[in-house]
């Protein structure tokens, strides 16, 4: 039954009868060649099925509607017309493409049909037409063995079988060395081999050929894999496709004949100009399988001159009404230029940046516009060393080793060393170094400076070497699984290739790949940055967002700033400890602060200050001795880091790590021990490695993430915060001497209910102000802590009432929130995970809204009903990830703040957020 | 200026003018009194001055109000009538008690003074009354210290001092040792103190010591400790406090005088009979001393039966008036009977039930009343086995060893095994055994199973010991941290003594106390159980919370139909697993698991089942056909358990604990091939170590709390669920064979987002579709998750289209909302965080409202909102906590589900939060 309605329905359009606008009933593809048809652009002529006619065919029992055969029919009519080739023609034969176009694009999906229309006597008037008939055969066996696939679901193994016996036959090894005489071989084994495979032939009937051939794009849409990649993209599964046929028009018709592929601008640098390719009396096809070399654009204009200026002319248009940098291909047969596509160009960072700049200054977009158009991440690969070598290149893929998690972009090369201090020992000499670590340690941290690049065998990417690396702006590579790292022989083995230390190595942080041998690298110039910071400039007018770094250093300090960071949101004073000149005096303050603890609460008076150290014997003596000597290097530090931030806000956070971080590592002192008593030695050396033993594994934790770390070691040893306090209203009070203007704030870790906040404020200020006191300077400070565990965040109403600003360090609060350790996920299940499409994202990289974000969320409103004007920024290292800053944009935060490198990203990111929520 | 108002203003009440409900004005302690007396009560007389004056004291800087003196002065002529005695007489001298008392009780934290109106002369008087000299002057230096102390602020030490040197001096020990002489010394003494100390005397004019005992307790509001204890217990501090003056009565006054204590019931017992002690001619103070030993109360009716006969009488009053058992203090001067006080009597939990039962059939109280009565953990106390032996005796605390956390409460006495499987061997031989270890680890649990027992060095209340006893209903001391435990030389060292291997000890896990030696314990009878039952059965009347068991095992289950559960809530499956018979098919599996699940991918088809093992060489094969033989073993588990609990619930919880639980410690391991290589061990050996150790150590995690656990196992390695479902299912479909009605709940741990539920849900319903096909029998399940991590709870709504229950395991919940380690926090830092105040409670102990409470209250709200008959518990400790019971009833849980001996305390604690909550 065929309702009027239906009956009058408009079932196929022409491309003169659509525009863009139509996208939901002529598909993406369909509706964006109306477009360029509207435009008066040379394109092929042709005509969309609607998607409608889709719908109708997979939900009435595959039927297509009444009307449709004529509809094409008359449609193909009119083509044959506009072309003037005939559809079946032995002479002049007409050709069509059939082509799935979904309203979303789904590339590679759904089946396309190429050279439709061909059959044994077409490809006849076919050779005639190009002059020769290999082409022609070629394109006959292509047409089999795409029908034969999509329409008749033959399996691709056997057409491939069948081709690479006749390369083998004919002694050569690629396809376009086959002959004529060859390929109507292969013509004539392709139909034998379909006709047993799938019992039919190929139609011989072009109309059949495509009746066939639209409905099988039809079915296209649901095959498993359609199904499956629209699962996965939320796209809804009842919108069906439209399909496109196109007359097919061919570049190798004779000199006047030809192909090429052009972009409005530079690729590589955005510099405007026209850079493309061009090959004569050729088809695509031959680009593609390298025949003939291609001559750049300008040959074109030696040969048809007017071909050329037209194509420049059209390039112009297309690029101006389209806003953006054109990929165009475009094909010219007997001197008539046809343009087969045209689409926002792939480009580098560099031409990105460039050419958003560029069209700003030439008003063709607006400043918003070219915001919006680069991509954070492009932002930062600029400022990273690149490999000079091609890495597609024969000779660089024959060095791979291994690849691993990209965890630090850039590129590196330099000598594998396996431990860190015999990395930074090299590395003193002037050599450059990877260091190469089953997984890094926070004593590592020597190494990891000294070294140009790091690679792990365990670890995500937000592990300890990850972490670490991207704030120092390294390459690192992190969870190379496949790589056999033998620390103890100081070896690994990869790719079948065993690599010892001493031996040159290549990492490219971006990719994750390793490569053996070493591959020079470039960093890139400064003024290359030019439009890269006119850019920033404009996105920091627009956003709402700060942007600060974390940096523990004076040195990172004076990086954040060239980045343009506003301020360090997140300064860890544990890197300070780990310094190896230091480490022996702060491993004397921690190993001994548990007995100088029990001792200062056994006295009866108030709290005793850092300076004026009780000169005890033992413990407690040497607890203090070690104290007030790192009080005087952490004021030292402080005061380094001030002067270089001035007026701009500096968040310190008191001590975190738990303690055993600072110690050697208990097995490595369990095998000593082992080894001692074996061979027997002496019982008093024996006691003593015993009692240090003891020592060590009485900091030990079986969850360490989840220990005696954060401001419960600011609880359970007050002198420890008390000194980190006094050294820094110190270092604040002697800059405020020098009349430099300081604006500490001291961030108390880990947090999880307010009375731990009302407790350390109570003690740190008493501290504070002796120091202000004694040295008769008033510093002006905050006081805020870290919200970092679920517990802190669901009673933030609480702890805001003793915070001047909230953090969140959302790496500690997605480790808890999903029950994820950091260190262990990554390898053991998560890259599972995420590949298995359980979780959508690393969460560790990309902020979770639903669980994390909820959290985050329901603090910010508890914080801020508390107390309205409360700070409250991020300092995890979603920070510098750009879906996560626009979460904290709509969240409403003060500012995020990330490693140095990622504060351009980060800045980028802010204002497309901003751009985003219409806030500007 | 004092207003018209203020001069009529009534500042002082008499008993006789007052009520109960004036605690206000009178305080708790004036306003009883002049209850006591409404209800013609033989008390000492007296009046009160109102917390209003005190009030006006303190914000008037410290003036009294106009008028108070002579209120006071009449009113204690009235006194002086109503007794028969005369202030500051030197013949029949009345002196009187100056007591604080709030309308809030803050025991201990203000001041009283006794024997007031005593001096030189009056000290005579009051010899002459009492018929020597002795407590006369015993009286009057106790007055002297109590007046030097509160209110001239001389410090106690300085009396102590004293008397201790005329202790020494007379070659004496013992107060009352002293003579009436030396007591003249002693007195004389403490004046010239005073005077010395505080610079004047005391006043000899006992009008002027009243006058100062008044103001000195109004200032008794303000000293710090009590400030602090409001602070803490959130009191107000604008009440101020009352100060009650009541005339001083003597039983020491010849054969007609006396004093006792009495019971209304017998505290021990709960038996309804007078219970008491009583001694002639004495004071209380006398009692205390233990100076002569009391009679039982029937010796007060040979002296004296008129008294005696009244005592009964008004004893059967109290009892009846206060509803509630009643100890009576009292004394009888000159045959003249008063009581002293009243108050509800601390008992035993067996008397507590067995009252609170009886007074129900007596009619005294209703069963709501006496449901809200019985403290929950009185009940589980019933079921616990005790010492014989008294605690306190001498003898027993000699034996005194250590004391640590008491994690699991009842009484027991073994020998000492430092090793489960020591243990194990030797209990097998019949021998009560105690398992000390640092700590427990899953693979211990046959020893802690055999044994009586169990002690740590490390870990709190939830640890794995404390958690595993409370389910087996043994006892448990945890973090006995002063303990040194040398598992290696198979002793521990405490309190000065060494305890080897064997050795007998003695553990109380009521109050953590270990003593050296065999203490004999005994079991309560079944039979006494008989009122708590009854309790028990109107508490299930009453209460809306369901209460299901945690329980591993037939025997398990047994025991928790026997404590009243209504199902299972939580049957984990792991422990099924670490039977040291099973577990070396169990490490076969799990080890071989990686491998065969790379086979599984590479292979095309539909996952292969557990049954129809593929017959494969290596590790594969070693895989399939371990798991095959755990089928077996876990389908037999399943029957026993299911069989047992019929058609009640049973909540199966699928594979949880990280693999590396299953393997043994990597330390040990580790030494273990360093020595091998230290002694040159044939290299083959070395070899196959180090294969293992790698093993091991591919499962070892940084953080194994937050690791490759829970349901990422179940995704990892699917066909280890899928073998647990198929267990599951079969086990179910052979008892509805045997017309064993059945009703199986699968449980998926450790969720995190909805997808892993869905993904789950898919391939263990295709596994038991499988079974039920293959058997022919339709099995009822239902499929759910637990709910603890906080992402779970947050994502709760998006869950529950996937669950058909919920419950939630707030162990696990805490750990990760505070992030805090149950294995490491108590030693390190939890312990002190209570005693800091920073924590009110231990919130693995008791559910945290603020924060775990609300994560738990979203996730109900947003589960049922999306299935409105989502089934909700909990599972976690928490389920048997009486506090944590009562925030599940609030927050609108189906159930709470605890270890079976704790299902008597959730019953009771259920039933009154239905009561608080006014639903019955």
């Amino acid at each position: 039954m065929t309702t009027t309605a239906e009956r009058t329905r408009k079932l196929v359009y022409r491309f003169d009868e659509g525009d863009a606008s139509m996208s939901d009933l002529l598909g993406g593809k369909g509706s964006n060649l109306c477009e360029m048809v509207r435009m008066g652009l040379p394109i092929p002529p042709g005509f969309v099925v609607s998607t409608e006619v889709c719908r109708d065919y997979l939900t009435n029992g595959h039927q297509v509607p009444q009307g449709l055969h004529q509809s094409i029919t008359e449609n193909l009519r009119w083509l044959e017309k506009a072309i003037g080739r005939s559809f079946g023609s032995a002479t002049n034969p007409l050709l069509v493409s059939v082509r799935s176009g979904a309203k979303i694009s789904m590339p590679g999906m759904m089946d396309t049909i190429l050279n439709l229309g061909i059959n044994d006597q077409v490809v006849q008037g076919l050779a005639t037409l190009m002059g020769e008939e290999r082409p022609a055969y070629d394109a006959y066996r292509r047409f089999l063995q795409i029908y034969g696939e999509v329409v008749l679901e033959v399996k691709r193994a056997i057409f491939e079988e069948i081709l690479s016996q006749e390369k083998s036959q004919a002694g050569v090894s690629l396809d376009y060395e086959l002959s004529a005489d060859q390929l109507r071989g292969v013509v004539a084994d392709f139909k034998s081999a379909i006709r047993s495979e799938a019992g039919v032939d190929v139609p011989e009937d072009p109309w059949e050929q495509l009746a066939e051939a639209v409905e099988a794009v039809f079915r296209s849409w649901d095959t498993p894999r359609a199904v499956f990649y629209r699962d996965h993209n939320a796209i809804p599964h009842d919108l069906g496709t439209a399909v496109t046929i196109m007359a097919m028009v061919f570049g190798n018709l004779g000199s006047t004949s030809g192909t090429g592929v052009l972009f409005t601008r530079n690729p590589s640098t955005g510099q405007r100009e026209i850079y493309g390719e061009f090959l004569s009396n050729a088809q695509g096809e031959d680009v593609v399988a390298g025949v003939r070399t291609p001559e750049q654009i300008s040959g074109l204009f030696e040969v048809m001159p007017e071909a050329y200026w037209k194509l420049i002319e059209l390039a112009h248009r297309l690029e101006s009404h389209y806003r953006d940098v054109q990929d165009i291909e475009f094909t010219i047969e007997n001197s008539r230029l046809f343009l087969l596509q045209t689409r926002n160009a792939k480009r580098t960072p560099t031409a990105s940046v460039r050419a958003a700049v560029d069209m700003v200054r030439e008003g063709m977009i607006d400043r918003n516009e070219a915001l919006r158009r680069v991509d954070p991440e492009e932002v930062v690969q600029l400022l990273v060393p690149q490999f000079e070598v091609d890495l597609g290149s024969e000779e660089v893929r024959s060095k791979f080793l291994t690849r691993g998690s990209p965890a630090s972009p850039g590129a590196a090369t330099g000598r594998v060393y396996f431990d860190a201090s015999r990395a930074a020992s090299v590395a003193a000499q002037g050599l450059s170094v990877i260091l190469v670590r089953a997984e890094t340690r926070p004593d590592d941290i020597h190494g990891i400076t000294a070294s140009a690049g790091v690679v792990t065998g365990r670890g995500g990417v937000t592990s300890h070497a990850a972490v670490v690396t991207r704030g120092l702006g390294k390459p690192c590579i992190v969870g190379c699984e496949s790589a056999m790292i033998d620390v103890e022989q100081r070896l690994f083995v990869a790719n079948g290739r065993t690599v010892r230390e001493g031996e040159d190595i290549s990492i490219d942080g971006a990719t994750g790949d390793v490569f053996y041998g070493r591959l020079e690298t470039t960093r890139p110039k400064l003024e290359q940055l030019g439009e890269a910071n006119e850019l920033l400039a404009w996105a920091d007018q627009t956003r709402k967002l700060g942007v600060m770094a974390n940096a523990d250093t004076a040195a990172d300090a004076i990086q954040a700033l060239a980045m343009g960071a506003e301020g360090i949101g997140l300064c860890r004073t544990e890197h300070m400890f780990l310094d190896p000149q230091r480490l022996p005096v702060v491993r004397q303050m921690l190993l001994n602060a548990p007995a100088a603890e029990e001792w200062r609460r056994g006295q009866d008076s108030q709290p005793g200050a850092s300076r004026g150290t009780p000169d005890l014997p033992g413990p407690v003596g040497d607890f203090y001795h070690a104290l007030a000597r790192v009080l005087e290097l952490q004021t030292q530090d402080f005061i380094a880091i001030l002067s270089v931030m001035g007026q701009r806000p500096v968040i310190i956070r008191l001590l975190d790590a738990p303690l055993h971080e600072f110690l050697p590592p208990y097995e490595a002192l369990l095998i000593e021990m082992v080894e001692l008593r074996a061979k027997g030695a002496p019982a008093a050396e024996i006691r003593e490695k015993e009692a240090f033993l003891r020592l060590v594994d009485s900091h030990r934790e079986s969850n360490p993430m989840l220990g005696h770390r954060g401001c419960r070691l600011g609880i359970s040893f007050p002198d420890i915060y008390r000194m980190q306090v006094e050294a820094i209203i110190t270092a604040s009070a002697e800059l405020i001497k020098r009349d430099v203007r300081v604006n500490p704030e001291i961030m108390i870790p880990l947090t999880v209910d307010v009375r731990e906040m009302r407790r350390l404020r109570q003690i740190l200020t008493v501290a504070a102000d002796r120091v202000q006191e004694n040295l008769g300077v008033k510093v002006p400070y905050k006081f805020g802590t870290m919200i970092e565990t679920p517990r802190a965040a669901l009673t933030a109403g609480e702890i805001a009432k003793e915070s001047d600003f909230f953090s969140f360090g959302t790496n500690d609060l997605t480790q808890m929130v999903y029950g994820f350790s950091r260190d262990d996920a990554e390898g053991k299940f998560l890259r599972f995970y995420i590949e298995q499409d359980i979780l959508t994202a690393d969460p560790f990289a990309t902020i979770d809204a639903d669980g994390v974000g909820l959290l985050v969320r329901m603090a910010v409103d508890a914080g801020r009903r508390v107390r309205p004007d409360l700070e409250i920024g991020i300092c995890g290292e979603h920070g510098g990830d750009p879906a996560s800053v626009a979460f904290c944009h709509d969240a409403g935060l003060d500012y995020v703040s990330c490693s140095p490198y990622r504060v351009p990203v980060a800045r980028l990111a802010a204002a497309q957020a901003a751009l985003a929520s219409g806030q500007q």
